[in-house]
Formats: structure tokens, sequence, C-alpha cells
């Protein structure tokens, strides 16, 4: 199978999740050993919260959770993609679709990503 | 501008480099603030090297340098999307058009990237 290398970063891996379908990458976070474990038992991301010091649910509080399609894996074994499909339409906790929603081309920022709920409304 | 958080892992900030044409994930690297702001000045994707401990252009020794076409930045300022052109056509230093070459799914690993050079070839 895939043994990931969790000492190279302090027991964390960094986890990058990707949109199965359009391939659009929508958002960066951690995992340590029991949240890649409990990924590969449940089928939903989990990561560890680094500010919350604890095992994050993605999803567990607004019912936004990723399925994971498939985990890709580097060749240092210290970093993995997850083709996810996004419930609810947006990973961001701001409401956007991806985190990555501020580009910046030719000298100009802009929005490329769509807002797709008020977190007002889903944080509450 | 965008003004991003070199603090909050020890002056680093994570850079995953997709590639512009077909939203395949190539590597993940990181830069810390002079790799940043050598990647704005040149256009092209420049890199720490935590091994080394040098700044790392990409491709200085292969010629295999991405040409970074925009750059997308995440809701804490702390993480990095640079789409590129990937001159050579590979990113990985083990000759795969992507590091994520190996593909997790339905308990069978598989790889999922092409091999584009032989790295015995290319690195003498």
């Amino acid at each position: 199978m895939i043994d990931l290398d969790f000492d190279k970063q302090g027991g964390l891996v960094p986890a990058i999740a990707q949109d199965a379908r359009s391939g659009e990458i929508l958002m960066l976070a951690y995992m340590n050993e029991n949240a890649w474990h409990k990924t590969l038992e449940t089928g939903e991301a989990h990561y560890w919260s680094r500010s919350r010091h604890s095992l994050w649910h993605k999803g567990e509080s607004s019912g936004h959770v990723q399925h994971v399609k498939s985990i890709r894996v580097d060749c240092d074994s210290d970093t993995i993609v997850l083709l996810v499909e996004q419930v609810g339409g947006a990973a961001c906790h701001m409401g956007y679709r991806s985190c990555f929603y501020r580009e910046l081309k030719d000298g100009t920022v802009s929005e490329c990503s769509p807002k797709i709920f008020d977190p007002s409304e889903v944080y509450k």
C-alpha cells in the first residue's frame, strides 16, 4: 500500500483537495496519521486543524463534507492530493467554491472563484 | 497587492504548481520571501529548497523551468497556486509529468501520470 512520510514535517502531511470533476484546486490543509486513517476508513476528508489542535472532519459543522474519490501521492510520499466531490459546492469557510479565490495576473488581482454561500447564514 | 503570510510556517509558504491548461497538479514546493519576489520579478517559478537550504530556480539544472501564467492566493494568504506552463512537460525529478504519479483508488495503487523522460539521461 502507500506509506506516507509524516516525519518530514513534524507529524503532518499537506493535503491538497482538488475537485474530481473540474480539476479546480479547492484548498490545502494538513493531515496527521490519525486524520489519514480516518479519511481512508470513512471515504470523507479528515484533516488536522493546526489552529484548534484537533481532528477536523471537514464539513462537520457546515455539512459540506468532501467525498474522496481517489488519492494521489507524490514522489517523496510527503504530500497528497485528494480528488473530491465537495458537498454544497464550496470548500472555503468564506463561502467561495475554492479557498484560492483571488488571482494575480498581469499585475492585477481579481476574484476567480464564485461565492456559493453567505458564511453568516451557514455558521451560526 | 497581495501580502503573503510567511510567519505562519517559519518563513515558508506552500506553493502548488498546477498546469495552466490541463489543470493537472504537478508538484508542491515551498517559497520563502526571496523566492516569492524572484518568481514575481522573473515570471519563472522559484522555490526554497528545504533539503539544500538554498534558493531553487526550478529547472536550473534540467532546463525544465516553469513559466508562471497567474498566481492564486488562498483565504488565509498562507498558501498559493502557481498556474504554469511546464517546459519539457515534466515537473517531477523522476521524469513523470506530475510528482503525483501514484493514485490510490478503490484499494488499488496505479500510475496516473505519464513518464516523460529518463532521469539518468537528464541529470548527469
